[in-house]
């Protein structure tokens, strides 16, 4: 039997991203789409502006959208609800969700670094779930938050576990040249970025390093434990529509060559077994000399698999490569997905 | 009175900025414009596509191209010639301009890593002008080459030099942004660029790692020693017409404050009294959250300043930050064109 | 049972929009993939540079590429071959394979314009086909060459036709914004076309004028006779990937309102009951103010439909609209792939 | 003497080409940057966010901004005030400048297309300043409003005049291809134009439908009496940054050959012996087959000329061309500068 689900900020970029991974997905229904007190009421065709490749599903072009309120009437039968909502915004009703009984699976940055939330790739750090225990104690609620990171993150962190498991890690360096999808339809102005590279872009340093450290980290006595190493990260903003590639540089503890690198990576595949319907290989490498590249690489594993390529020798750190990934489906919409398909079939 | 100059391979990407940065110089007269056999006998508006936002130089369009041959007698008069020729045909022609007594500047990479041929950037390493004595001695030549570096390499060392003479450096590493007009206006198909990120640039790694060693190396005992520091590079390709963006993280040998690194890049004017007519303050520091950018900035001092912002700590590193150049007028003709007022000022 | 097929010119861009439309395709089997020398014997992974957004079908990577040779074995029991050859070669080689009894349904403009060459959209001129026995008899072909329209011709030509058959046609006029995928993977250069527009494309406005003029002609008496209108075009390239848009003014015989000819365009689709595996609804009305987009919409219809918007008034002609069709689908291989679907199922 | 001048909507894009265009200006001294209450009291450089590629004029960096009140002290000596204002503001506001005594030079809409207010290119219509006389009788003003057209009409409207004059005109058709630009810096996201085209401008082709009859109109009996003959366009947006391209086909009264038509156009030059500062000639032909280009052209007489290229023949009009004008310099700040320099060279 199938579980309820609804989408929070349904009307968005990751809204938006949200609905093409939910529709006829084999094991959660979309019930509930949620948004604005400005789209409530409307039809949902009405109330968004459609900017995916793909027509919109219709048989949700006609849904009536309803106010993202935990006691709506709406809400009653769902118990999952997926979370694209703007910061601020996040922080305030996503507690309520929770507090109403609502598994929360949220792509928001407001809740990730709190000490009882989980920040997880199921891939990487599934054992912080246990922290939702901590979570409804501390917090008093039947439901629960749990977060994933930051759309530059993801793909790093996931091409840095194995490599950690296999032959540890002390250093960290990234640059990353991002797509303007992850700033929202508005966030970046043509003028500002046709012919242009934006070096900067608000709290993106700060949210990959402090984020990294704590997926990489550990679970223990029921508290998370940052990982021991260090990382340094430069943002970027260039004119790709979707996907971020990264230039990563790692130290390992242990000498590793990159063939031995590519190896570990190739194999990594820790959820294999649990069939999740969103799941695809967590890493694909290419072996082209100029692979991978946002616009020909993004979709691979339908926009879930981070692409490897031109992993080599760096004369300061042991190994440098180039990381890419989907930033609005695994770096955001499916992330969140994924995350609520492990954890119902795992802990439910 | 003047000095009579050429340009060999005058009609390609970097062949138009020459002639840009030599119409109307002081002290330069063009008097030649060196092609191919297809293109010698025409005029030059003919012979070239032009595709420089300023239209071609009037009195320059109806000059007839003459071969590139160090012999035509075109090139009795001329001093100096500037080399725009591709790689292969540099390491065949320029010799033999050099025999024949010219003063070669040239732009490509084919003597570069010589052992008697200077790779300089008059405001890092004058005192490399020095091998040409050697060189000539060497090779038996009345004139010379000097050459200066790869496009991406350029922007980089200018800024690292005031750092290296203050704090010393330890490690550099470098990932960069670079602008399509680097490869030629043929290099790069609009279908492999647009909405895309291409994470490789043939030999720009290598070149860019073993350049930054030689320029802030020593020259003693009439040899090359390469700098005392280990430098790592990813190059990117972006869709960018003119600018190549560069993310660099230093780590100093004594310990250096942000501020104090910028302090340093900001007051390094070592040419200033020379008063070079191609000479602009090498560094110009941003002090705004989002700069440099190259559609913004690439023209600052008309192209021969690096631009240099966000300076801030990093967690493995002393200092990150981002600089930005021209890549055809700094980081090509405009670099030869410099080497040559120097040399002209400073030894005849 | 199905019907063998092979790909001429395989490796090319619109040779790689054939093999995703046949792969897995329910009637053709494909089963030779033709190239040049210089790719034949490889491996069709290694033959071409793959650059479409999803990958490479698998069990034609590892197809070894056979000689563009009519004669080779490869051939022998293939029925049907697509053209993606280049103008010249088409015409060289396209009629060899019409002797060896082939069906060539080609997208070269070589032989579109002969007086015993059917050139079909199906939903448009279908009656052509039986030009294909003059074809034969003045050949003295076994085989047949049928062309499909220029990308830029067919968008445009099947939104008049419903209009020229309710309310006749004196005068259209047409300016396109073509996509760079039109001239193959390296016909623009990206210098060329980022932050620009081309105003010319070779022969393009030649090509859309006279064949438009053939396809929305008669068949009478085993000859073709031209339609009864005048066209003009100006064709300019813009910088998209995929996705040739129109701006389209028509003047038609009788008064029609811009209701009027929305209706007749949204009702027209003749093939339907033909049950035909790529087709699609030829027209889909957008009623919004600002579409159709060609990153939006081009994918309509798998790429198979033209969308419309924007019907409107005009001071001089009777209604202005805009077309968009996916230009290397709908108009190139779809193109073909959908002939060759009608003429098996109406006339084998 | 000078006159001295202020701008109205001085830090958004059509206030910053026009502090690049009054700086150094021969005839007229810039006293006053006026903007909202938000800018007011602000140093310049604080309160815009300035994005031209070359730097902010230094003297102007630290000059404080005013509200922009007809009445405030800083516009007491200051003659003309050149207009940036958006159209619902400059509806209410460049009234209240032409009361208190000044000459506005709107480049808004708001007023272009009253009875009595003159809407000028210099070129083309200079008669209609007379309607300033019957404004003041009107308006009981002592200052006048003096505006120019949109953007996309004046680049038409230039190369329509000399044919009209030479051989009348009956019809016109335009398509435009838009820059983002023309948008404001924040009015098209890249999220809605990279890799696309939007085929609609909010109420662009009205403006330049009713704008070129008024200014292809006479001036008679103190009434602006519009042009004689019909005018269709049709608007779309394209990835360009600055720059908008027009294709042109008109339909003549008397005969005339595409040669006779490039020869009136470039022969048209009616201002040159005003020795205006900001004038240009007015049409520049270019005669290569793929030009003119807006990011090679646009700069062509630094901005203010209209390129023309691909004068031919067409099957339905008596000729069809490619023209592109810089939009936010000659279909802008230019516009309005070169109609204040006319009126004070030809009346004052």
């Amino acid at each position: 039997m199938n579980i309820k689900v609804g989408i929070l900020g349904a009307t968005g970029n990751v809204g938006q991203r949200f609905i093409q991974m939910l529709e006829n997905h084999p094991i959660f229904d979309l019930e509930v789409l949620a948004a604005s007190h400005r789209s409530a009421g409307k039809k949902y065709a009405e109330a968004c502006y459609w900017y995916q490749s793909e027509p919109i599903p219709e048989e949700l072009a006609n849904k009536i959208v309803v106010p993202t309120d935990a006691n709506h009437k709406a809400f009653e039968d769902v118990d999952i609800v997926f979370s694209a909502l703007p910061s601020d915004l996040a922080k305030k009703l996503e507690p309520e969700f929770a507090k109403a009984g609502k598994l929360v699976f949220s792509n928001a940055s407001a809740m990730r670094m709190e000490k009882d939330v989980p920040l997880v790739i199921p891939e990487v750090n599934p054992e912080h779930f246990e922290m939702i225990d901590v979570q409804r104690e501390n917090r008093n609620w039947d439901g629960a938050i749990i977060t994933n990171p930051n759309c530059s993150t993801i793909g790093a962190v996931i091409t840095l576990k194995p490599i950690m498991d296999e032959f540890g890690i002390d250093l960290v360096n990234i640059t990353t040249m991002q797509a303007i999808s992850g700033a929202g339809y508005n966030g970046v102005p043509s003028m500002a970025i046709l012919d242009n590279v934006i070096p900067y872009i608000g709290n993106e340093e700060e949210k990959m390093q402090t984020e990294s450290l704590k997926l990489l980290g550990k679970f223990e006595n029921n508290n998370f434990v940052n990982g021991d190493f260090k990382i340094g990260v430069s943002c970027n903003r260039v004119p790709v529509i979707d996907g971020h590639t990264e230039s990563i540089f790692v130290k390992t503890r242990e000498e590793a060559e990159p063939e031995e690198i590519k190896n570990v990576m190739d194999k990594f595949d820790p959820l294999k077994e649990y069939n999740l319907p969103t799941y695809a290989k967590p890493i694909v490498i290419r072996d082209e000399l100029d692979r991978p590249q946002p616009r020909l690489d993004r979709n691979t594993g339908k926009g879930m698999s981070i692409s490897v390529g031109r992993i080599r020798k760096d004369p300061i750190f042991t190994v440098k490569y180039t990381a890419l990934e989907h930033n609005t489906i695994r770096g955001a919409a499916g992330a969140s997905v994924l995350n609520a398909e492990f954890y119902v079939k795992k802990y439910l």
